[in-house]
């Protein structure tokens, strides 16, 4: 299957719809090329205008919930680079994921949170998708998401 | 007007002194160039040997001083990158910025308190400044700090 | 000395061994190489399967041991850029260090931790060890790790 055709069914699993222009707030911008590399803004699981997952991992959200706000980071993620060159075959290899995770005390399942991020990484872009990868899990994130997710790659 | 008077206007603004050597603790370096890339060690609102604000943002800690502790920081970033080669002009464009925000429980502005940091990149460097973005809320940062900021830019 | 003969020492020193394949779990990798620059997994104090020192710096774990478990992330970082191409002497410079420390509240000596790490990357590697840095006390890390350190390096 294409990166374009698996793009569109992960979309259509998720129930989430990224066409169309991708919300981003403030005096930044989303995707920035240079020499080579791709650097995107950190991602919410934010679809529309509104974030689907808030609230505290561990507590308030359940690990298949944080899973699922990974996924569809990623998917916004992928949607920006997609949008421009207009193609996920231009992505020569994802370098770097970092994804933060808003943390309930004691909630240790970080890897386990950002394991949906690779898993779709590699599902939609193969061998290009595989990463290097920090996972983190902090107080707070933007407008109480759950996940917030930032990658670096190479894009030809 | 230039990037030079445009940096100088904002020192004088914020009341702070960016001039002569930058304090930096420990057993690395402030700036790191390599292939057209300058890394940029993360910066606390230090002005001389003070940390000008610190404590829990949202509680000990106004969005209005945050703001001004995310400027301090782009002015000690913009004022490394100025020192060597000797001038912004060689600042070709900002690829990431990422924000490190010191919260009390419960604050959730974090792009909020990014985008002072934001606005100044865009005020000084213009086009070049517009970056990609993480904001992200932490536990604790370096010697009490409110807000911490490292970034990375291309440079000719 | 050599910069192999100096990591054996250190490893030494440390009492962990370095050699063999390093485990990391999930969906993604450690190392990836692109355009002259090579990014590092987050390495969290992991020696053979287990992870040497967990808790929160500050009331679980002192300031020496989280030192101690900076050092330990380092030479794995070390070792995965050790494995391949086969040598240290491929490392041109260190670029970029992160460190994020799972804090009890109140502890701020974050540099003080990350000094560990770079206080080594020095020693083993020399003036291509000198690293710009970002100290961040994070609520959570994977599987309770006390420190959890990525890098992106240079590499001939």
């Amino acid at each position: 299957m294409s990166r374009e055709s698996e793009f569109q069914a992960v979309a259509r699993e998720l129930a989430c719809d990224f066409e169309g222009p991708l919300q981003t707030g403030g005096n930044y911008t989303a995707v920035v090329r240079h020499g080579g590399q791709v650097f995107v803004s950190g991602q919410v699981p934010r679809v529309g205008s509104e974030i689907v997952v808030t609230g505290r991992v561990g507590s308030e959200v359940t690990l298949e919930r944080a899973q699922f706000a990974a996924k569809v980071c990623v998917m916004r993620a992928l949607a920006l680079l997609r949008q421009n060159p207009g193609s996920l075959d231009a992505v020569s290899r994802v370098l770097r994921v970092t994804v933060f995770v808003q943390v309930a005390d004691g909630f240790t399942q970080l890897s386990e949170v950002a394991d949906g991020a690779s898993e779709l990484l590699f599902r939609v872009l193969g061998e290009a998708g595989v990463h290097t990868r920090s996972s983190v899990g902090v107080a707070q994130l933007p407008k109480n998401a759950a996940v917030e997710l930032d990658l670096i790659a190479a894009q030809a």
